[in-house]
């Protein structure tokens, strides 16, 4: 069956969620590297930064900026009722919006393969980047302002995390409290078949796929927060890095293809440092900049 | 006064010259990362490669092809006779027909400032990739086929080569006979005083850099081909990697560009592998690929 003119792509390059504007950058550079859309396109405008720092509001930075954008988002999804979704971000909070409608599409019964190296379930208490919050927000848990958007929160035991790190105390108290299943590298093997065992013991007949980059080997894949050329020694020193590489992420996702029903696929947390930094370099040669003297 | 409609920009993604397909697909990122042109611009068709092994031809990979290119590349530049030229590749040899093209009208007084941490000396009697051959091939030097493009070599006096590595026996003897100039990381320093100083020497009035993107450190900006992350440990070997980084690259041209009319600005050996290997995952993803079931 085609699906083109029923997936709603969104472009959705949304920073304040990590308060890093390099996902801006990310996110257009992410848009280059895919195929072309065959179907409808939406590109969700978001705040430009400033000289200011982001505010921190009531324990989220950019609550309000990152409030109107999920309702953007909201109203974008609302004009094509698509039955599929792919979201190109953008920091992983893009995701909130598309899988709520996901999961109230298919009548609360979505399943969610949340390929990660972090859980994504932490509160304001813990953190106060909203990014690291959106599955637990997903689940119906979290700050009040972000979980109302979420009418029908996913079923917790619908939910796998695949690539999972170590985690905190706080976050693996959630997902045990929830019942949320997870994987690392290791269990997840060469045939993916402790995830397609999960995907049939619970019956999952549509899966929206979240795939952060970062679940990926920073030394493998450098474009990604911790592989930052310019980041400081340490800077990253306890917490929990990806461990997978492209190729395995491939045959995850190309594996549970052929057993359920993708309804939708978000890819986040893209920090394309070399093109970044180059860019920047080349807008400042002689020869190539454009400025009155050249 | 403005340059912008005497500069020609030249898109040209040769590969076969390091006999590496991927620097196509580094080219017109690269292009994309580029400020827009506001003058001419002319793309150089390139043969795409194939199944089979590019074939060694008296000693060089790719020779016919490359011979064919660097024709098509002269008669780019013949067809708008500009005053300035900046290149965008593609493989180091991409400079070969710019580079003597404007020596050519520069009545053989250009000045070269070679970016890069090889001095690009080989013959076929070392090495069967052309790309190595390039600053030789426009002092005269090398195999007939190519040298004979250059019309009036460039003065060996005239070059510099900058952020040179340790170079091999054969490469250093030529570098002394011809009385080439370079420097290392350190001796150019912070302020580029002795880049400077050489270029007043010399009575330097035109200069066209040739910015090789292997100049710099592979552990902070990873676009180049000794940070590819397939690579087996241990392929690199004994081969001199770049140490210089983005900022002071672009410090030495802007301190250069105080000095000096630069007329021609190569930009080369771009190698994005994160942006390739991504594409390549990207092209095969559910709801993105573009597939008749899709």
């Amino acid at each position: 069956m085609s699906h083109s003119n029923r997936t709603l792509r969104l472009l959705f390059p949304q920073w304040q969620g990590g308060n890093n504007p390099a996902y801006i950058f990310g996110a257009k550079l992410l848009d280059y590297l895919s195929p072309a859309s065959t179907g409808p396109r939406e590109v969700i405008n978001v705040d430009a930064p400033t000289d200011d720092e982001l505010p921190l509001e009531n324990g989220i930075r950019g609550r309000q900026a990152l409030l109107r954008q999920l309702s953007d988002a909201e109203d974008a999804i609302a004009r094509h009722q698509p039955e599929r979704l792919v979201v190109l971000g953008g920091d992983c909070l893009v995701d909130l919006a598309p899988f709520a409608y996901l999961n109230e599409r298919y009548n609360g019964e979505l399943g969610v393969l949340w390929i990660d190296a972090h859980p994504d379930v932490m509160t304001p208490k813990e953190f106060d980047h909203a990014h690291a919050m959106v599955l637990g927000n997903l689940i119906g848990e979290g700050d009040d302002d972000f979980r109302r958007h979420v009418k029908t929160p996913l079923k917790p035991e619908n939910v796998m995390i695949a690539g999972l790190g170590a985690t905190l105390p706080s976050e693996s108290e959630f997902l045990d409290k929830h019942g949320v299943s997870s994987m690392g590298p290791a269990e997840i093997g060469d045939d993916s078949m402790a995830i397609i065992d999960w995907i049939e013991a619970r019956g999952i007949r549509h899966l929206a796929i979240h795939f952060d980059l970062d679940v990926l080997d920073p030394s493998h894949f450098r474009s990604v927060l911790f592989a930052d050329p310019t980041a400081p020694i340490g800077s990253f020193d306890g917490i929990t890095q990806g461990d997978m590489n492209l190729n395995s992420v491939l045959r995850l996702i190309t594996d549970v293809d052929t057993k359920t029903d993708i309804v939708g696929l978000g890819i986040t947390e893209h920090l394309p440092w070399d093109a970044i930094n180059l860019s920047s370099v080349l807008a400042k040669l002689p020869l190539l900049r454009s400025s009155p003297s050249a």
